[in-house]
């Protein structure tokens, strides 16, 4: 006799979890892990994105890198823009993709344009590349989807490997956007001689074990479910970090916007005193990255600002901390790592407190309103 | 017999205004003038900031500019970029003060950095510029305050003549300083041959009206303070703008987060579609920067998208606009300039917009909480 299948096509690709969201922020130790395997050995100390080796002579000359995207891939690119100024010492810009295509940007044939997009469909960053191409510069595109336009019309470029996203928030995109873009820096930091080749192994060797940081910090999920359930009626929320996680505060933001329809707004944590700090009482719920061993102490102090309005602190912290756990009202404990790659754990409890948030709300993780996989018009 | 003098010298500075922050915004005009005159001619077609003449060598030869400022003042360096690269057709970075002092950015000989700053105070610009300096790249200051920090240490600079601002949330500020960034951005573009004779003399006479358009503007505080009656107990707000008006958006949103102490949040229009549009429902204003000649069918195009999700549409037009009449819940218009003037004028309802709203909510407008008018500390 046929025995009928109950289990929808559905739920037998969400492997199990609930919703398509929860699948893929659980999924990026093994998809970070496809993001560099074979372009990269830490043993060995080398680095080769294909599409990087093969415009080497154009790269390494680059003048300029101008990066342009919109929304979280925005967020990658503004990352980025740490990562190849500090290891590769080469002046970057970062641009919306809607903002560059509409004035009369300047671009040179000495300047690489990094295009990122999950989808390789987003319209705007199609329209830019074009522009980009007419005035000879090299563009190197950053797409998941094999085959879209905009790995089709980059001069060169890398896949993440992150294997198909359906959540309309994207999570595990990031996060492997975030992966290529730290080897496209390393590997023209070796290129250009910018970083020694000890450092470049130490980077190379945690790189690495980002996999199995990401892992540990999973399990942290219980933890952030029950801060969800504190936090599930605010109104607002501020996410402050700084250098390398200030673009995971506006990361952390964009997904708290996107699914739960919290207002949460992302800020360089020393920005604060120059208006936002204003908003902040007792309502107030600010989640801090705290984990940039370079500013401590800083961050510490933007703490305590915080503290001395009531506002509620939620601090993301190095395992072990001490000094913020007795100034926070929350901490959220992370494996420590390279700060430059501190990015990539840092962002998974803040994907993880905005899904949860919002299933306590009761909004549609996977499909939120108003918003499109990819924005494939203008 | 002697008289009693029974105003107090409060009152008296505050010239008939109930706070300073109102006056502030009224002497816009004359400000404005102030900080042009014996600057430039419109019919004699020259422009003369002393300090870019006395360095205009290595001005005129810079291959790059990099502004760097916190808060209102980080607003009018993100304009300037649009200014410059349009204008004088030089690639432009922007950063925060506070990450830009952190990190080891790259700086040449070569570079410019501009500091702006109302105070010249600002403890993380002035620590921004220490670092710059010591790489030999030039520094040109533009403060308020005679004789300030970065007055003092910067090579060369400009001052902007708003004469003294006592309201903390800076208003004459912020347009003086996008008064004397038009200029610089001019004058190097004169210098340089990137503007015509024509088009450069027909900028400048738009500039010497601003004034006057500033003043008509003003002459709507009647219909912005209706305004802010209706949207008073908003608990969000968002700021749209495109291009030049970007900026704008954002320091819109600055205002009313410092002085009502609701969140509003600035965005380029077109990102929206990635992540905002998810916030708004019926109980979200959303403003709109959409005097932009440029992009005026895209804006329109953006209204329409919030319309759809039943946001409050209020929008800054043109005078005789009809097209967003029919599709916005309210209009603000305002008197035609150029484009790239046209933040000028954009900036003055959102002002009045939030002092208005402030006031309704019974706040404190010329101290708001947590706040400080220069920040002097990291």
């Amino acid at each position: 006799a046929i025995q009928k299948l109950e289990m929808s096509l559905e739920a037998i690709e969400k492997g199990g979890f609930e919703h398509f969201m929860l699948k893929e922020i659980y999924e990026q130790p093994k998809v970070i892990e496809d993001s560099f395997r074979g372009r990269m050995s830490a043993t060995d100390g080398w680095i080769k994105l294909g599409g990087v080796s093969e415009f080497s002579t154009k790269i390494d000359k680059a003048e300029r890198f101008i990066i342009t995207a919109c929304g979280t891939s925005y967020h990658s690119g503004l990352l980025a823009e740490y990562l190849i100024e500090e290891l590769a010492r080469v002046p970057v810009e970062v641009e919306y993709a809607s903002e560059f295509r509409y004035r009369n940007p300047i671009i040179n044939e000495t300047d690489v344009v990094i295009a990122i997009s999950q989808s390789g469909e987003t319209a705007d960053t199609l329209a830019a590349i074009e522009m980009a191409k007419e005035r000879q510069a090299l563009i190197y595109g950053i797409c998941n989807v094999i085959g879209s336009s905009i790995a089709r019309v980059s001069h060169a470029g890398s896949y993440t490997h992150a294997g198909p996203e359906i959540g309309v928030a994207s999570t595990k995109a990031f996060s492997t956007q975030v992966s290529i873009l730290t080897l496209l820096a390393l590997q023209i930091a070796q290129s250009k001689g910018t970083i020694s080749t000890s450092k470049l192994r130490q980077i190379l060797y945690e790189l690495e074990h980002i996999p199995e940081k990401i892992e540990e910090t999973l399990q942290l999920d219980g933890q952030i479910r029950e801060l969800a359930a504190i936090y599930k009626d605010a109104t607002n929320f501020l996410y402050l970090g700084r250098g390398v996680n200030f673009p995971v505060a506006l990361e952390g933001a964009l997904k708290l916007k996107e699914i739960s329809y919290i207002h949460a707004e992302g800020y360089p944590a020393a920005e604060m005193k120059h208006g936002p700090i204003a908003l902040i009482d007792e309502e107030m719920p600010v989640v801090f990255l705290a984990t940039n061993q370079s500013a401590y102490e800083k961050i510490v102090s933007n703490i305590q600002e915080v503290k001395a309005r009531k506002g509620k602190i939620i601090a993301i912290v190095n395992k072990g901390d001490t000094q913020i756990r007795n100034l926070a009202d929350h901490v959220i404990e992370v494996p420590e790592t390279e700060e430059v790659l501190s990015p990539l754990v840092t962002v998974v409890p803040l994907q993880l407190l905005a899904y949860h948030i919002a299933i306590l709300r009761g909004c549609n993780v996977d499909q939120p309103r108003n918003l499109a996989k990819s924005v494939t018009v203008e």
